[in-house]
């Protein structure tokens, strides 16, 4: 963020500007209270809520009650006092869930989601809830990108990203079934995580597809990252090494690369050939033919298990529904026949198969996060063409921040690890951070 | 049923004895009501309910102005005017979900589950809530086998088993993470399916286990399961025609054949020899010594998922929950580390790959339903093991009554398909029901 010509400046001797590492070290040194860090968030929201519009819902009393609790209670977890956002979609018990949608404006859950009650038992605080798009759909929020407010922030955990990239959260819960955290992480300069397919639980978060949903996180480096995927996996923390021997990295061009801004291409090689000069072993295989027609597939699941997950929206409230929602997703899933289904669940297992194999000798692969900066606009957040082929693989995603691009705003690269090896890709990930960092 | 020495006997002169073909058959020759086969229903409840304690919340009101609505509609959708029951874990507007625990005595869902909006849309009733375990686990509920009170109903979709059973309800939804469906709809000598996993819509389900919780249903024949599974698809309703060749069969022995009730085995092994008396080719194949294991893979995956999906219950609730549930599951699953989950979950995927070799020339398996005929006792609601393989293993599974055993309760057979061959599964079914009724 550094280099960053406009705005999203970390704020000058403000808790709110620190790590999660930092603040926790601080915290347990006893020279910052949980109490502290979190008015010191809530001011920073106070302040740039007008210029972002990242919240949907936030209590500063129970907030702030949350963190005197913290700061009383003797045990402490791996989060103890640390502030976390949720996306909109995520239920927090005690705060409304209004998915950006007229639709259910006065549901206040009884339960929190498995992850939030999570965060809760390692001691994090829940600040409130960000700004996601309808139903973690197209329509978008009014969230605004804290580099640039007249450019989208990314979709669809927008709240999310926003509100990290702006030093007012350390962390937040997003969702992607395409790209919807890898994406807004990217275009507001931030790290996303998307773990393994699976791996972190679903329970009170708005289910789109079941095949493809995935819960995620911001953060604003790769240590806050693995500290809150450690919480919310609910086992013991290990750090992960950083790697002993140079890293074998696939340089990945999926079959929409023309469709990309040259820009954005090359500093994706550049930085993959910064890593080749520091001693890493680059390859560029091709992805074999059969991934040409992975985006119909990817729409093909989540379309029809959208339209069905949806039935009771599309029934009572459809009047309530946005165009691209209902228009787009809907009943586009409604016209998708079983058979084509479960041919597209057929042909992605196929798929999943040859990326393992793609993998067999590669520790990583690094690719685009995004096609572009963050574009001028706010009604469209962008497309999620290069993130919805992983959420497809099931494999693990990290976005990294890469510098700024010819339009002040941050290029962001894709590191994709192997399904179910989330810990090596966050190994590698520490490693590439350390080596792009304003490079 | 016609052979049941004891009880549920189909209700003389009562709409409520009536399968869904032909109430729909009469309903459009006028000569039937939707209001007059609720009514029916609900009066076989208010008969029955002191004996079998199927229901976990009825609205009698409700359900008879619902079918007064159905009555007045013009539009007919494959439901029209059908009573259907819905397992307590399941969401309903304007009905408690309960989940059989202390844990939430007030919570009145704002929205349908997916699968009830389509029963909706199709123009079912939505009759009530039928009793569940606790949150679909072990610790039963009051329901009592229709055919023998003493004795367990199966769990955890016991309500929906009973009411259907015993003529209260033609048409039911269960849940299947183990053996949940296919149990019970055995035990009460019914017929149960569970679908290729992730063909139904889970939302407004109590997720236990991501990778195996299954959306089922209870029908008291085959082609009313098969009208349930249509509108629960949400694609046209073509029935499945009777196959025109014999039917390949293998009869399949999994690990834990001896743990059976050696009549049981009997009353599986004589169906088999019928099938092939009448034509059917009959296989043998003994499954691959790599399925040994299945049962610590299924339990690995269910107690991971588990403990983590009911974080919120067993912080904020660990005192309500029972015993079989904390400690039975969620400590287990909190002791379970990520490598051993990942390891369960490639091994289930590697059985996938297995099953799916073993069925290549084989158009259904045909195994046991249940290791006994349903067990004196209300404690414990009988193991799965003779299900939740097929759980693990994703396939399709539909399980037929088979006459009576020693005790005078139900005796059951099941019948497995390929996964994504649902379609297949139910014209064996169809045609195995036939050969087999009464016999």
């Amino acid at each position: 963020m550094k280099n960053n010509p406009a705005s999203s400046i970390p704020p000058a001797q403000s808790a709110a500007g620190m790590s999660v590492t930092e603040a926790l070290a601080a915290m347990s040194r006893g020279s910052l209270t949980s109490e502290t860090l979190v008015a010191a968030c809530l001011e920073r929201v106070e302040q740039r809520d007008g210029d972002v519009r990242a919240w949907a819902y936030l209590d500063r009393e129970q907030a702030l009650a949350q963190a005197r609790q913290a700061d009383r209670s003797a045990s402490k977890g791996l989060l103890h006092g640390i502030p976390v956002g949720v996306k909109d979609i995520i239920d927090v018990r005690g705060m409304r869930t209004a998915f950006n949608s007229p639709v259910y404006p006065h549901y206040f859950p009884s339960m929190d989601a498995g992850s939030v009650a999570m965060i809760r038992n390692a001691g994090g605080i829940l600040l409130g809830k960000t700004v996601t798009t309808e139903f973690a759909n197209r329509e978008p929020g009014p969230t605004m990108n804290p580099h640039d407010r007249r450019r989208t922030p990314g979709g669809s955990s927008s709240g999310s990203a926003a509100a990290v990239a702006d030093y007012q959260v350390p962390l937040a819960l997003g969702t992607q079934t395409s790209g919807s955290v890898i994406r807004p992480a990217g275009y507001c300069g931030i790290v996303g995580y998307k773990p393994t397919f699976g791996e972190f639980t679903r329970v009170g978060v708005k289910q789109q597809s079941g095949s493809l949903d995935t819960l995620g996180l911001c953060a604003r480096n790769v240590r806050d990252a693995e500290l809150l995927r450690t919480v919310l996996i609910g086992t013991d923390y290990r750090p992960a090494p950083l790697p002993e021997r140079p890293l074998r990295i696939a340089f990945c061009r999926p079959p929409e690369w023309e469709q990309a801004d040259p820009a954005v291409r090359r500093r994706a090689e550049e930085c993959a050939a910064l890593l080749a000069k520091q001693g890493h072993h680059l390859s560029e295989p091709a992805l074999p033919a059969d991934f040409n027609g992975w985006l119909r597939i990817h729409s093909t699941i989540a379309n029809f298990e959208s339209a069905r997950n949806l039935a009771f929206e599309k029934t009572v409230h459809r009047h309530q529904l946005s165009a691209k929602l209902y228009q787009g997703r809907i009943r586009d899933g409604e016209n998708i026949t079983l058979e084509q289904y479960i041919a597209a669940q057929r042909e992605a297992e196929t798929l999943r198969t040859f990326i393992h194999q793609y993998m067999e000798n590669i520790d990583v692969i690094l690719t685009l996060s995004t096609a572009n900066e963050a574009p001028i606009g706010l009604d469209d957040t962008g497309t999620a063409v290069f993130n919805s082929l992983w959420t497809l693989l099931y494999t693990p995603c990290i976005t990294l921040p890469a510098g700024f691009g010819p339009s002040g705003m941050p290029f962001a690269i894709q590191l994709v690890g192997r399904r179910f090896e989330d810990e090596a890709l966050f190994a590698a990930a520490l490693l590439v951070e350390e080596h792009i960092a304003d490079r």
